[in-house]
């Protein structure tokens, strides 16, 4: 088997678990956070101080990369590890979420998705085998099945929801939409015997199954059980923060990531915010992904352990003092005035966007960090206390927001 | 006074010479290579990157950081060393260049110059005393004297030399715009006692002179006497690379700077491509700034000793080696591939101007590091030998590129 998972401690209070999870390209600690380098590239940021941050697996996108350059030129470059100078742990996502959610779509049908390309507008198509042939191109160490992710909510209820001003439109409220999660459901499972048939390198490259169901915790069940019977080193929850609020998206985790094999690990894709992340924690979830820190990084809003701050704010104008008191990031460390930040995202500096970048990543790696150290010391109150965040009012999820978290066009 | 300045060595064929300057932020081996940093910031560039280069002084622009946000305001945030986090030398223009050829000038006397602000469009005035209280508040260790400078060739025959598809226009063609020169010598020496009777910090911050003159090398005898009648830690040579040709700049830096003392640092400002930079520094000139290496990293074009590429050229889509073989620089040392370097610049990424910045701005402190060993060893060959790109007929300065040469708006 490609990796190899240990479990290093086990939560006396909740399904928390810590791990080390061994791969081809060395180790990385969970629960983990793991940075998302869409097309090769955590924006802005060199993989040195990518490392400086603190993490220790990356995330790239299949989709994008097989756009552009091309999966097989990433081959011909001896893979995306050496394509971007990335020596740690990769994970790639297999298209899926992308080719359903963003592409221009012509054609869905059993094959596959067949789209038109964002480069050049040539239609492109993506199936199981592709999927896989894509990614065993691009070469991570883990890669992840390729399935059928609908939107949690019925996306024409969701638009009316929007349209009375943020409502959330409740879930599966439409006889056609359950049936499109049911139908998601059984072509994942089907896709996933496909992708594992086509995989050719398990021994070099970990396939993840990934459990679909939305919002209906019935077909959750159903999905793990028929997902979880195929043996495989991992296995993911996808289709959340799909268009779901915060509180659909945590009793959907909440009720799913238990029902996962105990020793393998167990990711929870694009999510999300800090509360978001520590309930999964607690519900025994060890890797997550999300774009938040470096999207919310390039338009100068900062995460801190109280809050998110807007840098472009005019009361930071005069700030002296850094983005966080006491933070370890390279920008904190380094001194940089919120005055600064604010000057270079004015002026439109590149250094704006990837100082909070650097701040936002190691915002999330800190959490992580004190997430493994309660969950040794079996002591989450100090989280709590260190992370007045995971109960303020205003620095928790907001269903307007929970929508942007996946990986980006 | 503010900065000592030694010679280390003197050539033995040449005027060149190596130095070393001593300022209240750190020394710097002359000759040196100083990178801009217009708005506070090397773009994309943290100062750890910065130094990595060999940079050992940067320049910051007091045009621009005057206007936004403002010298009051990096005064209160404790001068610009540590507004952007940068420990060693530090020097800053006076925006004299910026002010008569970027802005949207509303009248220009004896006073100085108003113009509109890019920012917002209000009235801005600078002139010498305001010039050397923006300079003092900004608090670089070398400041530089205002002074009035005008293009060095007539604009009306510059424009219709280009009308000419790149022929380039003939120095002081017209006698309006010989008297435009003469009278721009006559207001900067002027100007330059009021900003030496302005300067609130001569024991912190080292004022230079710049002579002026144009192409006229009558002139520019008569700026050097009197500019350097006035005793100060330095001198630069300005309006140089303000349209003219190359070889017209040439002619200039040879005749002027054996002019300038023996015991004081020279500066030629805004040069300049690699053949610039070794015939001014063999005529004996110490300290250089220019833009290229950012800003044409930032549009993909790449500096090695062989001379320039454009990494989005499709022959190197499949070119798995570094950027430039040998070469120590942070990009080439970390292993990225050409291929890789093209894709980012396609995707957008960000990190392909970084990567292309820290390159080039690494390849022209290798030149100085060259040309520095060359003085020491009285070996000139040395460089020619390794930089083949001195003696390329297609690797040196081109008149179409010289005039882009100056700090960005």
């Amino acid at each position: 088997m490609a990796i190899d998972f240990t479990i290093t401690h086990r939560c006396r209070e909740t399904g928390a678990r810590t791990g080390r999870v061994r791969t081809p390209h060395g180790d990385f600690e969970t629960p983990a956070f793991m940075p998302v380098g869409t097309r090769g590239s955590i924006k802005g940021l060199t993989p040195g101080q990518v490392a400086a941050t603190g993490s220790e697996i990356v995330l790239n996108n299949a989709y994008h990369l097989m756009l552009r350059p091309g999966d097989d030129l990433v081959a011909r470059q001896g893979g995306v590890h050496a394509f971007m100078g990335w020596d740690g742990p990769i994970l790639t996502d297999s298209g899926g979420y992308q080719a359903f959610s963003m592409a221009d779509i012509n054609q869905v049908d059993d094959e596959g998705v067949t789209f038109k390309s964002i480069i050049d507008g040539a239609p492109v198509h993506l199936g199981p085998e592709r999927a896989i042939e894509v990614q065993n191109n691009l070469g991570a160490d883990i890669i992840m099945a390729f399935d059928d992710c609908p939107p949690a909510v019925d996306p024409d209820l969701a638009e009316a929801a929007r349209r009375r001003r943020g409502r959330e439109g409740g879930p599966g409220e439409t006889a056609s939409h359950a049936a499109r999660l049911r139908a998601a459901h059984e072509r994942t499972v089907r896709w996933l015997d496909r992708c594992i048939a086509a995989h050719r390198a398990p021994d070099r490259q970990a396939l993840f199954g990934i459990v679909q169901g939305g919002p209906d915790l019935e077909l959750r069940r159903r999905s793990v059980d028929e997902i979880c019977a195929r043996e495989l080193p991992g296995y993911a929850i996808g289709g959340v923060a799909v268009g779901e609020g915060p509180e659909t998206i945590r009793h959907v985790v909440e009720f799913t990531a238990p029902l996962l094999p105990e020793t393998r690990p167990r990711y929870l894709m694009g999510v999300g915010y800090e509360r978001d992340i520590v309930a999964a924690v607690r519900a025994g979830v060890d890797m997550f992904d999300c774009v938040l820190p470096t999207r919310n990084g390039r338009n100068a809003t900062i995460f801190t352990r109280t809050g998110r701050l807007r840098l472009r704010n005019a009361r930071f104008a005069e700030d002296d003092g850094v983005i966080e008191p006491g933070c370890d990031c390279e920008a904190c460390a380094g001194g940089f005035a919120r005055a600064y930040l604010r000057h270079l995202f004015l002026a439109g500096e590149m250094l704006g966007p990837i100082l909070a970048s650097i701040h936002n990543i190691r915002h999330f790696q800190r959490l992580l960090l004190d997430i493994r150290r309660a969950i040794r010391e079996d002591a989450w109150s100090f989280v709590t206390r260190a992370w007045p965040v995971l109960s303020a009012d205003d620095g928790g999820p907001v269903a307007a927001d929970a929508e942007s978290t996946h990986p980006e066009a």
